[in-house]
């Protein structure tokens, strides 16, 4: 395709793109196709010859539309936040037209300072301590994978360049809590550590936090026992109810054994750009390393996560690789994105962000931060006043969790049973869309604000279809 | 950002993207700019309130162009091709304003179903057996990485699960080639394998491909030694020569000793698309899993690898994550990304191979591919006909290795300081970029044709440049 061709369909495209965003309000929220139906509309093999641009986007609105959840929908409730803001998409688009090649700084110098630039940028507006270098990846999941590898590269004297891990004596050990990501308990398999060596530490029944008296005495069993503390992996926003770990306790502990402390801020990342959001920081002297995702609440298009070093030299020192066909006249002068993390190629994903910043501007982004804070109060005390119905956790940042008890129901799996079906009755509606989460056992329900375009008027309306719901069962 | 913000400067946006591509042979080929250089044209902090759309374009012309090597450039032959197909492009396009969210089936169907036919139907077209199943992760890099965990957790019984790869008693080892890309060894460290497991087995002198016989011995030397070998990483088309080990052979050796097959074929995957070429796959069915870049030659814009595996069931059972609130009701009907790899959110990459497979055909990239092929074989005949230079390595893709060896040169430090300096006066020059890389200790010069724009013309232009900035040194 010539770029007078790519000229004219793209217009097209981008004509696509904003009718498109301007009428997901109209779509059902849940996709509804079942499963193997968008499959069963493709054909089997691709077209020895080219397809013309209308038939392609046809296929966007007949195919691609009615198969995906609208996240982007102002009364989208589910998971976390998943914001695609316009202004993050036009950078995205820069990158791909661009198509530069991000292997060494060489390859696309301005792929790697933008970076340098914009996570500076980010590090300084979420309050993150000055000396810290940061980088961008693709997922928190990623981001929490090679933080353990580096705290079990630096615990182990950096065992992978020699007998690996396979060669140490006495085992590793990671601490974490049951309300952690499964991402953390992922990376404890893959980088080795294995599942037996991950304790999950005691947490408040109400704040879900960490207890740090229950982690000192994890620690303190564990090194008793010969084994060697690795890591705490502490939650700032964890994905049930945006519970809170204590980092200045956490890190007190950890510096008594040099363990590793990575803090997973894939949620609340997003809310240190808000200064009186900071408590949840407070500690943060003692961490090594700490991610969130912009791609997430702050509404970078996906993907983009952030991951922030107190000293990159333990990820470089890890995931350095100098093969004579990367070097260049300029090595050891500037950085080496590949060193931070497993891929080599990288795509441009700083544009995203600094277009994000600059055409939206930090003050708007942090007021539709605090209006969704403030929602989340909001529904908080609806839920508090609501008869039969109870708030579930604190509402720390901008997800409140709750259950509707009927006095009718005393049995606790009967009681499973009708929130499940109330809630999947909910989603199927395409009315709105908010996630079941088990807590403490039991079914709950995660209503989860923060869509880009969802107002109060949401909240409300999506409040009245969840009493609706639920209550006339 | 509302949608019709969006739209007007989208427009402005693709309209300056089809005249960059336009101009882009107008351009120095490799970026000019000096360390630090870019960084310092941005302001230290991002602005509190927006900046208009015109300020952020004219930047892409002030700072960002200039700030990266122009890898779409039809001079371009440095490293491997790393084409952006503008129909590829539009579909990354479409990808980014759609904004979905891929964690599970449910969040967004069509991501998961439009992946799982896009893959099958390049299964098909490269020749890979019929069982297998592809799944697109970010590079190559990762793809190995994945491989790697899953031969180690094949051979272990699955120790994640219980004491992880510490609690393991002999040692597990992996065989690769000094020619395998950085990314495998860089693995095996991160693995948990450590360095000192990791065999590289000899490789014949002219065709760089292992040698069989040489890897049969290794093997048998560790087995002896009470080792356990896990895993070969084969190669087809290596970063420095395009080397291609022997699939049938290397497949019947690992058979005997249960070892995980890997094939890296980030560059020569995009060559099964053209049937004369799959002889590089004799031998594929004793394959556990094979990786290719569309993102390379193919010219699908970067980031896009696909990872096919024989079966599944060893990445699920590795990476598989089952938390309540990513529950859904159709659980288990459904294929879930999510446990093919680390991330969890999942980009819609699918699209840009859907819209580059149909906008383009499969025919006219094929004809693209032949073209580089014979260009390649062209550029070798040229090399082999001139007094003074050698060909360093057979010809089997589209990359032509090479030095100009002078009579009066003797000494091997001058022969590399010679090399060098012509080398990077032609890439300082800007008329073309060329990739210096060691061979057998010495420094020698790849010249990796594949552009989407390069034509025989311009492989004949680049040839004059190198003879006389090397024959008049
Ligand atoms: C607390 C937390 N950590 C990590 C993740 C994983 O995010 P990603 O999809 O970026 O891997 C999530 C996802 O929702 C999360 O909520
Ligand atoms: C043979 C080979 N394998 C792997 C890679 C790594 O590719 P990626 O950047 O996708 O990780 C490359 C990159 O050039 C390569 O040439």
């Amino acid at each position: 395709m010539n770029p007078e061709e790519f000229r004219a369909a793209a217009h097209q495209l981008v004509d696509w793109i904003a009718d498109y965003r301007t009428r997901v309000p109209e779509l059902p929220v849940q996709a509804r196709v079942k499963p193997g139906e968008v499959a069963a509309q493709l054909p089997a093999a691709p077209p020895a010859a080219p397809e013309g641009f209308d038939a392609v986007l046809g296929d966007l609105d007949r195919v691609v539309v009615p198969g995906i959840t609208q996240v982007q929908h102002p009364r989208y409730f589910g998971w976390f936040p998943s914001n695609a803001t316009l202004s993050s998409v036009l950078g995205d688009i820069a990158a791909s037209g661009l198509g530069a090649l991000g292997i060494t700084w060489q390859s696309a110098p301005a792929l790697t300072e933008v970076e340098e630039v914009v996570v500076e940028w980010l590090r300084e507006l979420t309050g993150l301590p000055a000396s810290w270098r940061g980088s961008i990846q693709d997922t928190a999941s990623s981001a929490c994978h090679l933080a353990l590898l580096a705290a079990r590269e630096r615990t182990t004297d950096y065992s992978g360049t020699r007998g690996g891990l396979q060669a140490e004596q006495a085992p590793l050990t990671v601490y974490t809590t049951e309300h952690a990501h499964s991402s953390i308990s992922k990376a404890v398999a893959l980088a080795g550590f294995g599942m037996d060596n991950l304790r999950l530490v005691e947490t408040d029944p109400w704040t879900r936090a960490m207890s740090p008296k229950a982690l000192a005495e994890a620690v303190a069993a564990d090194v008793a026992a010969g084994k060697r503390p690795t890591a705490v992996m502490a939650g700032l926003g964890t994905t049930g109810t945006t519970a809170m770990d204590p980092l200045a306790e956490i890190t007190r502990i950890a510096a008594e054994h040099r363990m590793w402390v990575h803090v997973d801020a894939a949620m609340a990342g997003s809310a240190l750009l808000l200064p009186e959001m900071r408590w949840m920081i407070d500690g943060v002297e003692g961490v090594d390393s700490l991610s969130w995702n912009p791609h997430k609440w702050m509404g970078t298009v996906i993907d983009c996560a952030l991951l922030y070093v107190a000293d990159p030299d333990h990820l470089v020192r890890v995931m350095s690789s100098n093969p004579s066909y990367l070097r260049s006249t300029v090595d050891g002068e500037v950085t080496q994105y590949k060193d931070w993390g497993i891929p080599l190629g990288r795509r441009f994903r700083a544009l995203k962000l600094w277009f994000q910043l600059r055409l939206d501007g930090v003050e708007a982004i942090q007021d539709r931060l605090r209006r969704d804070l403030d929602n989340a109060r909001w529904l908080a005390e609806q839920v508090e006043a609501a008869p039969g119905w109870r708030l579930l956790a604190p509402v720390a940042l901008q997800t409140v969790c709750m259950r509707y008890e009927p006095a009718g129901i005393t049995d606790g799996d009967a009681l499973d049973a009708h929130t499940l079906a109330w809630v999947d009755e909910v989603n199927a509606s395409g009315a709105t869309l908010i996630t079941p989460s088990l807590l403490d056992g039991r079914w709950s329900v995660r209503v989860s604000i923060g869509a880009e375009r969802t107002e109060r008027s949401d909240v409300a309306a999506v409040w009245e279809v969840l009493r609706t719901a639920a209550e006339r069962r």
